[in-house]
């Protein structure tokens, strides 16, 4: 079976790197090319005959990578943050336009992805819930985007979200419910950036079967 | 709309007296009867016309229990452990002969359902697990009933399970999963009986719904 | 030896009577007195010549009490909270007047007491820190008194304290201390008054031996 | 004030490196020599004037390096693991005749510490206990040295120590007291090997402050 072509732009970045890393070592995927800023993005996916572009790169220019991408005719994987309501309706367009697919995935961490998961079921039996959300100080931003996000698929606009920052912590989050004589906790623990690389490779592994824009990398599972 | 009337049978036990207390809170229950051991069940199931029976009795006698009220033509919630898989068979055809349905639970506690079933989905993302119970030092059987369910339903037959006895303990049960770079941790702790009766409640609701026998509360979710 | 004579004042409320039932089970001390609002209290210790008064009654006539406790010549063991700092000042002199001991205590789980003990202890070498709090969702107050006095004996004014609330929870706080990559957790889950009476009776025990007033249980470990 | 001369034996190996980067970052300390494996460490003591050496190598060498350090008229901190009670003796002796101290320490991590420290404490008040250690699925001995040496601070021979073993896990310890009505639970999470620099920092400040040998950091508190 031919190899999957993956081009990873950002590679100099954290997550980049990562990402090159993990794509070296699995059998079945190619790196054909890295970029980073400063590169023509177009001219390189034309040169690499990338099909999957994975992008981590910035908020500020992530939409004009994610336009490059879909208008080079390449499947898109986007692990930057930064992308609005807005901007998703825009590439949903571009998708069906040039007749390629893209993910846009706020956490690639499976077992963050679970913990979402298992919160919007749950909320349906339990409808008492908080978030708490623990991230190393270094963090400055509050509430976390995964706390956001995992408020957001709960669909309950109250939901109190919790944000403790504080050296030796890495990210963290526990999601709280409370019933009647019991309460029910899903926690989910992160250590370092290795971890998001299974749900990378999963979604490009899965990108060419997905159906334009998929949000969220809970429709993969 | 007509009332549900329900029996309950071991109304004298810790369980069976939450259960009699739960049902009257309810609205669209009726309690047409509470049984305890030296009573004549199928009698009192005739003239009270109950459609579902409540069994919260002993291990011992509960085959007894259930073979009369499924042949009384009655639905059954067996809420009592010790019913065995050859049992659960018996049990089938006798649905089937009389036209009824029986659930079978181990554990009412919505929670701890939602925990077992969030169980079986993750374990097929993240393979590495162990399972640790928590419970007060009076409880002498270990591993508890939960636990042995919850491995069972993750279909994997050498999962590490831990029990803790401690005092000032309850009822608490952690499934732990790891993968590279991350752990997820689901957990319930249940303080007390209370926590089983929205589940109970829920299955005098649904069980007319069901077809035949059905194990579990999770298939009520 | 000759028993410990000990009256319980707010017998008929719910710490009241379990320190009743508490004080019945242990061999060196004897209950010779219950009273109530409405009793004359002052009367009663003279009568039952009670060596130790604890009181569990109500914010607003716990001074009232204490005074009548002390200057009866009785040592008072005070659980009742809305003591102030003003009150502890006029309480320490009425124990120099009357020659006898007062101790004041906002919680009276060991668990809880030895919580603030580590975590007074733990700050001077981890000094960054937050306080979770999590009760039933009956609970109005926040932050527990428990959380204040946690945050007064660690002696910085600015440690974050959070408090949830939700059905399930019973009694329960977090002290998070984090480091260069450590974090340190001290956690105690009350799940009923019993917890409190082990305090209970050593302070009824220890109470003699003390000099003067004496704020916290921690002071007698 | 003259800064502390410190040398680093086992400079190449993990935690020496860390050591080494530690000590560069204070101003009271002097980094006057790194050796390892191959070295002559007496001779390059004394080349280096070092007052104090930091002892970071294997089990099978680190007596040697010991000897030779307390011989050489320095101070040690060994963190190296391996050292027997009979060791200890011998090294106690060593110290005495060479006007030197020793500090030989299982777990730098001060947040470890505090729980060893706080554990040895709560036992006296809450008997009931369990020890749970988890760590990442590449450590294959269990328990873990700080899991026993909590067991035999708390001077119990019975104490219940339960291993987890999972990938995603890095080193972490919880004990668990169980009381009427109530758990106290003492956790602490390590996440790196910068977690212990601060207390090898610590132990080269005040070495020359202590008298003869001294067994774990808890003593330096």
């Amino acid at each position: 079976m031919a190899k999957i072509k993956v081009l990873v732009n950002g590679a100099k970045g954290k997550m980049g790197a990562e990402t090159v890393k993990a794509i070296l070592k699995e059998p079945d995927l190619e790196l054909v090319g890295q970029t980073d800023l400063g590169d023509d993005l177009a001219a390189q996916i034309k040169a690499s005959q990338a099909e999957v572009v994975v992008d981590f790169t910035r908020p500020d220019i992530v939409m004009k990578n994610a336009k490059t991408i879909l208008n080079s005719k390449a499947h898109a994987v986007i692990g930057t943050t930064g992308i609005s309501e807005a901007n998703l309706k825009e590439l949903e367009k571009l998708c069906e336009k040039n007749g390629v697919n893209c993910l846009v995935a706020p956490n690639f961490a499976i077992g963050a992805v679970l913990m979402m998961r298992f919160a919007k079921e749950a909320i349906k039996y339990m409808p008492n819930v908080e978030i708490i959300e623990l991230h190393h100080d270094k963090k400055l931003d509050k509430p976390s985007g995964t706390a956001i996000k995992t408020a957001a698929l709960m669909g309950k606009k109250d939901i109190p979200i919790h944000s403790v920052r504080l050296p030796g912590l890495v990210a963290h989050q526990e999601v709280l419910f409370g019933g009647v004589g019991q309460t029910l906790s899903i926690r989910h623990d992160s250590i370092s950036r290795e971890s998001f690389m299974p749900g990378v490779i999963m979604a490009v592994r899965k990108i060419k079967k997905l159906k334009g824009l998929v949000y969220g990398l809970t429709n993969l599972l």
